[in-house]
């Protein structure tokens, strides 16, 4: 049910078959955000006709609303967002560092503030793999303390250090569910902390049936030293069946994560898939795939294309500047997508000039489309064993600057 | 190109076929609003897909942005928003009296302020009419004067007038046009009470090829007198191929509405296809459809949508609602769209109460759909010319208070 095989390789760059409960994906693999359930804008059958094969979304969003009590009931979060190829979920680590206003730290987990109504939760290890766990998600993410990208070598290898004692227990509490254990009563002895605003105990109907694994995420910051340590620890403390890399992107200059993914990658078993989250931008994609990830996840596409920024070939393009307001050209010639193959620059501008939804909706679109074509560019010249190459003449076209 | 034939009667009901240059479209017809080219949150494929086959768009907002000289040489309104089935713009004169916040009405035309950047316009009848030849829409509108609902006799008379007197003028340009008549040397002349705002003249490059017809409006407010003289003269004035009934549904009661369709019935032509301008909400599609009118558009659907109101067979939907939290059911069990195929009524309501996108989006083709299928049922009733016992049936479905 979890199985990754790579097809070839070329330098430190991979492309792989993942397979999951809902489906084999192709690695080197770009997976749109849909953190509340939905990848903003964009329908599922939007999404399969761009060729997106794997989605995320957000445990920490989906716990604060709807609950996931609420997609238990109806149906697991496959059903709920209609969507029926592989899904991952985050555990939340991240948003409850970033998103949450006030928040209190310890050995058992996390009290936090929720960004929608101010009511205070608490995280634990264990909550976090139970509510993953009822979403149902082909992949569900250890709970992680995530640190700012400028945080000391003190601060960092405390949040490492957390985050490895959480995953054991995060390892235990899905061990335990995926042996059918009882979860009602093991969630009220871990409700203790919670406050009336959690949600009801687990009813045992809504535990899914489907199967699950979960993967560590490794922290560290920015510090090597920590990294290759933490990575370890983490091989050692049981087999699991992919790895991410948490942490980054998050503030840190660009040459200390590609520092960072360099001085991992020869410590990284070659059998499991690598997820480097949070990124990114075309740039950061291929700069990633050139030093061994697999995986990637990213509001930018979505994000940016809200902003009226489209990624092209030749870089992005602003489609709010009065050069397109009579451009008859689609948007990147190159693009096979609905948006491309029906609108004119001068339509597109148009739209988000006037604020029309259709125009949010139509960058998004392109936007996806664009980095999974750019993933699928990547896995041809990786299979060519031509990838270093390739990725030179891609950068020369992406940064060159545009003539008019 | 322009026919319009009528397949079957069923009282005062009919069903016809009409055709256009981009193609024929059948009645009772509802057309979906692309005020600003396009239909909100709606891409021409998801037109297609439930079913529209003909799309209003609003000269006014066009002018204003981008201006139809930039749809003109970007191919005109089909082209520039991807619908390739026919289309009809609304003059203008609606938007005039209703948005603009200050505006001067003489025997010329109104000087009025860009509801959008305050800039002094001048739209005069021979300016609509260019204007709407310039988008090219298979059905252009005669440029009216609209007074509310609540208008006394007087009030009414004189916009009544005015607006045939400007019918004239409209028919006159509008034959021009068609006739390919120098429209450079026309623009100049009409130009004079125009600002520093108003777009360039008109370059013959962008007269479109595709043939268009004019429809007169016929005004009155909700006094029958003025209604039923100013249809006699209206028909006196030219050989039209369809008829609009404007300035209903603008704040009169519901029975003046009724009541000026009925009066209004027997003086009809009725080879002229009827187009109740701005409405409506079903039931009032339903009434109207019992008094004789074949065509429609309406913001409701794709508006009510962005609210969250969903139409169904038993009546209004508010997904809000709390009750929706944990439902399972589809919005409308008898739809066929891909809003209730896809999606429960809970994960609709999660999608508005974390204010996500494609909420908007899925409420708004639910709704869009309705009507199409509800006009659809209108004229399958006609055929069987049962369309009486059918309403009836439909409305105490629709208006009986629901069961949870």
């Amino acid at each position: 049910m979890f199985e990754f095989r790579i097809d070839a390789r070329s330098g430190s760059a991979r492309t792989g078959t993942l397979t999951l409960p809902h489906g084999s994906v192709e690695t080197p693999l770009f997976m749109p955000v849909g953190t509340q359930g939905t990848v903003r804008a964009l329908s599922p059958n939007d999404l399969r006709g761009v060729g997106a094969t794997m989605v995320l979304a957000n445990a920490y969003h989906l716990h604060v609303r709807p609950g996931e009590e609420v997609v238990g009931n109806l149906g697991g979060l496959h059903r709920f967002m209609g969507w029926d190829r592989p899904l991952l979920t985050d555990s939340g680590g991240f948003q409850v560092f970033s998103l949450a206003g006030f928040r209190r730290v310890d050995e058992d987990g996390v009290e936090f503030q929720s960004h929608v109504d101010g009511s205070r939760r608490t995280v634990t290890p264990e909550r976090a793999t139970e509510i993953q766990w009822t979403l149902g998600a082909d992949i569900a993410m250890a709970f992680d303390h995530v640190v700012p990208g400028g945080a000391d070598l003190a601060t960092a290898r405390d949040a490492l250090e957390r985050t490895l004692r959480w995953l054991e227990r995060c390892g235990k509490r899905h061990r335990e569910l995926r042996e059918g254990d009882g979860m009602t009563e093991r969630r009220k002895g871990d409700a203790g902390g919670a406050t009336a605003q959690s949600p009801s105990p687990f009813r045992p109907s809504v535990i899914p049936s489907q199967s699950q694994t979960l993967w560590p995420i490794l922290q560290g910051g920015a510090h090597l030293e920590l990294r290759t340590a933490g990575l370890r620890r983490i091989l050692d403390l049981g087999s699991w069946t992919g790895l991410a890399i948490g942490g980054l992107s998050v503030g840190e200059p660009k040459p200390a994560m590609y520092e960072m993914l360099e001085g991992l990658e020869p410590g990284l078993p070659p059998p499991l898939p690598r997820y480097l989250m949070g990124v990114g931008f075309p740039g950061d994609l291929v700069a990633a795939v050139e030093r061994g990830v697999d995986l990637f996840d990213c509001v930018a596409p979505t994000r940016n294309g809200r902003n009226g920024s489209a990624f092209t070939p030749d870089g992005p393009v602003n489609i709010r500047n009065a050069e397109h307001r009579e451009d008859a050209r689609p948007l990147d010639e190159t693009c096979d997508c609905e948006t491309c193959t029906t609108f004119s620059r001068g339509y597109l501008r148009h739209l988000f000039v006037t604020d029309e939804l259709l125009g949010l909706r139509l960058l998004s679109l392109h936007n996806v489309r664009y980095v999974i074509r750019l993933a699928a560019a990547m896995r041809a010249a990786i299979r060519r064993n031509a990838f270093g190459s390739w990725a030179e003449e891609w950068r020369r076209r992406y940064l060159e600057p545009r003539s008019a």
